[in-house]
C-alpha cells in the first residue's frame, strides 16, 4: 500500500465497543483512530461516530471511502432490503439496526464497504498482514465467542447469510464429560473453546490458569479438532488465528499455539500431503494474526478502499 | 446452454469406472457415452481412453476442449510441476499418475479443464441441475467414500489442496458406540455415513435394511450433523446431495432425505434465520442431483466449456 493511498474512514463495530480511524493503511498510515461503547442505543452511538469522522475530515480532509466490519449477524446481500443491518443479534438495543444507512445519509455519496468483522479482519491480514499473496485462508477469532471469516479462490466468503463458524458441532474427548458452554448449542466449538467455556471448564478465568493447567490442553486438543474441519471443507492455506484466547495467559501465546499445532497433526493422521501440514511447516499454517488487535480496524479499511476500487471499475 | 454450443470431451475419472462422453451437454445434447473399468493400469486405460475419444471425433467432428473430473487426491495448482495428477491416492496402481498429460500429447493445443470429482459434479449442478443460478452452494456425494466439492462467489473450492469434506471430525450421539469404518480416523463423517459404515453397523449391506431399521435413522441423524457443520462454515445457498446412499434402498431416497433435513433443523436449532432453514424451506436446501448419476460427466463437460472461455479470454 502506497503512502499516497487515499485517505479512508474504518469501523470495527464490535459488541463491546466500535474502533474509529481514519489513515490509508495500518501502523503510521493510521491517521487517527477512536473508541467508543457500544452501549444499547445505537442512534446515539452512530451519531457520535459521525461527529468524530467529520471531526477528522476537517483536519485531515474528505474521506474517499468508509468500510465498516461488523457484528452480527449481517444482511450482506446488496439486493436485500435488510442490507447493511445488523439483523437477529441477542444484543440488546441492537436487533434489526440498520448501520449502512445512516453512514450513507451522513457522508452522501460515499462509497461504504461492508461486511462481517471476521471477514474484514481476514481482508486485513491479506492485504498487510500474516496472508499477503494468499487466494485462500481463514481468520479465526477465539474470544467471548468464536467466529470465523475468509476467503476462497480471492474472494470473501458470503452465501446463505455467512459464516458462523464458532458452532460446528464437535467430537467428544475420551472422558470428557464436560456439557459446554453454549446457550443454543451446548458443546460446539464456542461452546467448548471460548473464553467463558474455559472458565467453566476450570472453575476460573482462563487468565488465572497456571500453564499446566490440564485445561489449557484441552482447549489446545478441541482447538485442533475445529481448525482440522476448517481444512477439510476449505482447504487453506493458512488459518489466522486471533481473539484474546490464543494469548492463552500464564501459559502464552507460542505455547498453546504449539501444543494446537501438534494436535491438529495428529488429528489430521496425515490424510493431506502437504509441506505445510507437516511439524515443520505447520507453524506457517496456524498463525496469530500480524495485525494483532488492529486486525478487525484494518480490516475495514480494506473494505474502504475495494469499495472505493469497486466504484471505480478498477476491481 | 445452446444446442449449437461447442462439441466437448467429458471424463469422469472415477476408482471403479472412467465415464466418457462427447457433446455439448446433457440428455439429448450427449452425442455419445461409454465407461472402462478403471483397473490397476493407467497408461493402458488413458490410452483406450484416448482412442474411443479419436473414434467420436472422427463421428462428430474435432472437439473444441476436454473436461476431467477425478478421483483423487489431484494436484489443481497450475503452477506446480505435479499439475493434472492424481497423487497420493492408496488406489493400486494410480499413485503419482499424471492424467492430464497423457491427454494433452494426445490432443495437442486443446484447452483441458481439469478438477476434482465432486467439484465437476458441483459445476455441472450449476450449470445445468439443481444450483443454476446459484453463486454459493456444495455437492456431496455420499457412497463407497465421501467427498464434497463446491462453488463460493462463483468459483470452485480449491485451496492449499481442495476440500476433503468427508474427514471432517464427528460428534458422538448419545449412547452410540459404534467404532466408525473410516481406516484412518475411525470416527470422521465417511466412518459413520458411507456405505460401509452403514453395512459395518447393521452387520449386512445397506440396500437389505428394512424401512424401519434404526441404522437408517442414526445415518440420517449424523448426515444432519455433517450438513450443519458445512452450513456454519461455508454457508451455502443449496446443498446438492449425490452418491447412492441417498437413495436409501429400501427405505427410498424421499424418506431418508426428509428425515436428514428434519435432523439438519433440529442441529442448527434456529440459529441461523434463513427461510430455506424452516419446516417449510428446508426442501429446497438438501437436494438430490438433477442430473442424477450424470452429474459427474455433466460436470467434466462443463469444465471443458470453462477451459474453452478460458482460453478465449471470455471466463
Amino acid at each position: 500500500m502506497q503512502s499516497d493511498s487515499p485517505i479512508v474512514g474504518a469501523i470495527e463495530a464490535g459488541g463491546t465497543k466500535f474502533v474509529c480511524a481514519v489513515g490509508s493503511g495500518p501502523g503510521e498510515l493510521m491517521r487517527a483512530r477512536e473508541q467508543f461503547a457500544t452501549g444499547s442505543d445505537p442512534h446515539l452511538l452512530l451519531a457520535e461516530v459521525v461527529g468524530w469522522f467529520r471531526a477528522q475530515e476537517s483536519r485531515f480532509g474528505p474521506m474517499a471511502a468508509l468500510g465498516i466490519a461488523s457484528f452480527g449477524p449481517v444482511d450482506l446481500d446488496e439486493r436485500s432490503a435488510s442490507y447493511g443491518r445488523i439483523t437477529t443479534t441477542p444484543k440488546q438495543g441492537w436487533r434489526d439496526t440498520d448501520v449502512v444507512g445512516p453512514l450513507r445519509r451522513a457522508f452522501p455519496g460515499l462509497p461504504i464497504g461492508f461486511d462481517t468483522d471476521v471477514n474484514g479482519a481476514a481482508l486485513g491480514e491479506g492485504r498487510w498482514g500474516a496472508a499477503r499473496g494468499l487466494d485462500d485462508f481463514i481468520y479465526i477469532t477465539v474470544g467471548t465467542g468464536i467466529g470465523g471469516g475468509g476467503i476462497a479462490r480471492g474472494r470473501l466468503l458470503h452465501g446463505l447469510v455467512h459464516p458462523e463458524m464458532g458452532h460446528i458441532p464437535m467430537p467428544v474427548l475420551d472422558g470428557d464429560r464436560f456439557e459446554g458452554a453454549c446457550a443454543i448449542h451446548g458443546r460446539c466449538w464456542e461452546g467448548l473453546c471460548a473464553g467463558p467455556a474455559i472458565a467453566r471448564r476450570a472453575g476460573r478465568p482462563a487468565e488465572d490458569l497456571l500453564p499446566d493447567d490440564p485445561v489449557w490442553d484441552v482447549t489446545a486438543r478441541y482447538m485442533a479438532h475445529a481448525l482440522a474441519t476448517l481444512t477439510y471443507v476449505l482447504s487453506p492455506r493458512r488459518i489466522i488465528l486471533g481473539g484474546s484466547v490464543r494469548k492463552a495467559g500464564r501459559l502464552g501465546q507460542d505455547a498453546f499455539l504449539a501444543r494446537t499445532r501438534a494436535h491438529l497433526l495428529q488429528v489430521l493422521s496425515g490424510y493431506i500431503a502437504s509441506p505445510v501440514l507437516t511439524p515443520d511447516g505447520v507453524a506457517g499454517f496456524v498463525v496469530p494474526p500480524a495485525l494483532g488487535d488492529d486486525a478487525g480496524v484494518c480490516g475495514a479499511m480494506a473494505l474502504a478502499h475495494d469499495a472505493l476500487a469497486s466504484r471505480r471499475g478498477t476491481a
